[in-house]
């Protein structure tokens, strides 16, 4: 193994002195890239390119060809692993995703599998082997996947959802059945990770995108504990480094001293939580990701940098920071603000690791 | 004046001592009722129901004959407001509200006017009146109106958003316009809420439903700021009784001290802040409404009345608290759910108040 050129982001997540706050952007392979808009209309559809390795390689790599990023994803969907377990994944244009055979009785929770990662996800860990010998020893790649709360939602609605209706009325009328298939799909899920490590993901990262959407109770009990279990079966080590886990819930900003209890290296979080109490609240328990309002990319290179300012002050002096947005960037910002963003982050933090 | 039969509701949002936690939920007069969609029908679009006093009065008071409610509320929408001042308000079936000239330029905002309650939004004031001699003594009316923020959002982007990308890019770019835009706004809810008061409204509440899309420094600087100036702007007293006023914002548990020294008398919190928790940080300072997840309602009614234990066992002994629902209730939800959630929190909440 050649040591990796550039591993602050390694170091950030673990709380290891850096020089320079690591920086990346949640969807940074995204349709704000019309290089990614040209590799997506090659693919046809999201979903080949999904599954196509050397395309998801492909636009996995470009955002880093344009910014001096300190980290590659994967490119990929969080879906698919419900996808693997039979349910169906398809995209209708213009809507969004859509999977043919729900979960909802007995029947449907009984039949579920838990995929093998090296067969019926093969194209994901084919695509973490491609990323990563691509990326040679530049800067750590981070595999992901949904939380096991998170994929249950579009596997029980049967895609997305505003009021979540069938998944809680499973959740209030019939929470054994639901703990079952958390159970199962958090067993895909840390089955998922561990393949995407074997394969050369350097850290993981867990996106809970409807975590927020319950009770704190329900939190605790339905997205949280899970996404615990899951950073539990997960190996700690790998090519003789840690693989630092992140776990980012969005909406979950009044959960982080429950979520800092998780085993995990770093919590994200999103921009309705001020990063400066954030980082008290959690004290030297975990690093933290984030946390730049998106919309901050529409305005001006001034204010982007201004803002900048802002959140590197706020989250202060040492190490334990990876700035990111507070969420995906958005696919009508310009890649020159995205561009300042990122300068900004490399040009103004060093003060703060002296 | 007669004496109000059941003035429990504005006994707990002042924290004054109750026999009963008072109930409500918000959009209780909606679609889940069979004779709301029969009304909603014979008007012929959800506008001329919101403009006609007689038919907005008929659906104001229909789930006070199936429910012992504690309060009415007005039947309106909180965005006459902006078609007072001009905007052209229209909803396009199936699609959410649109407004034909949104606000974006200088002389978009120069343009606006305050308007006069009694002059074009007469019909609210005709509806405030109309229910208000419908009750009778029976409980009391709660007027409201959008926050100053929620209203500026649909018009400066023209209807319904996701990322707010005009109003932000507004915020960040362009802050002295926004700064005056939200002024007049603000003017002009606080007229409106006066009016309502005058008309016949015995407490105040204030939606902020897009509140929690800011980080917290915006949120103080163009959200509770403007609330702020409402509440200072209001008759504390009407009718030889104080009128209280509740601010809600949506995903604002974050914020709840805040929002505390605004000068409201109440806070309305949804389901995803813990109702103890929230009471042990307002603390004597105001008094909360909420927390149930609508979804509940969904569940059976033994589920439901479970979750009304649970939240008044949260809050704890002693008055301050009415509760509700943490959102509007969901218009596929049965009644006689929404039965079960009234008649548990009459029948259990007792003895907390001994």
């Amino acid at each position: 193994m050649t040591a990796l050129q550039n591993d602050r982001l390694l170091r950030a997540l673990l709380r290891e002195p850096v020089n320079v706050t690591p920086v990346w952007m949640m969807r940074q392979a995204g349709r704000y890239l019309p290089e990614y808009r040209r590799t997506r209309s090659r693919a046809g559809s999201f979903l080949n390119l999904c599954t196509n390795p050397e395309l998801a390689c492909e636009v996995a790599l470009q955002p880093l060809v344009r910014f001096p990023l300190d980290a590659a994803i994967l490119f990929s969907d969080i879906l698919t692993v419900p996808d693997a377990m039979g349910l169906g994944l398809h995209f209708a244009e213009g809507e969004g995703p859509q999977f043919e055979r729900p979960v909802r009785s007995e029947q449907d929770v009984a039949a579920l599998g838990v995929p093998d990662p090296e067969q019926e996800l093969r194209y994901v860990m084919d695509a973490v082997r491609l990323i990563r010998r691509e990326l040679g020893a530049r800067v750590p790649l981070i595999g992901f996947s949904g939380s096991p709360w998170t994929l249950a939602t579009y596997m029980v609605e049967g895609g997305s959802s505003t009021d979540f209706k069938h998944i809680k009325r499973m959740l209030f009328d019939r929470p054994a059945l639901l703990e079952r298939l958390l159970g199962t799909v958090t067993d895909a899920v840390t089955s998922y990770l561990n393949a995407q490590v074997a394969a050369g993901a350097q850290a993981l990262m867990v996106f809970d995108t409807w975590g927020g959407v319950l009770t704190p109770r329900d939190y605790r009990q339905c997205s949280l504990r899970y996404m615990a279990r899951v950073v539990q079966g997960l190996p700690r080590e790998h090519e003789g480094r840690r693989v630092p886990v992140i776990l980012f819930t969005k909406s979950g900003g009044q959960w982080l001293e429950d979520i800092a209890e998780s085993g995990c290296d770093a919590i994200g979080i999103d921009w309705t939580t001020d990063l400066g109490d954030a980082r008290a609240r959690v004290g030297e328990r975990v690093a933290l990701q984030g946390n730049m309002d998106p919309a901050v990319l529409y305005a001006s290179s001034a204010r982007i940098r201004e803002e900048v300012t802002t959140l590197l002050a706020s989250y202060g002096h040492g190490s334990g920071h990876v700035f990111n947005l507070g969420h995906g960037i958005q696919p009508d910002v310009e890649p020159e603000h995205a561009a300042a963003f990122v300068h900004a982050v490399h040009e103004l933090s060093p003060p703060y690791h002296l």
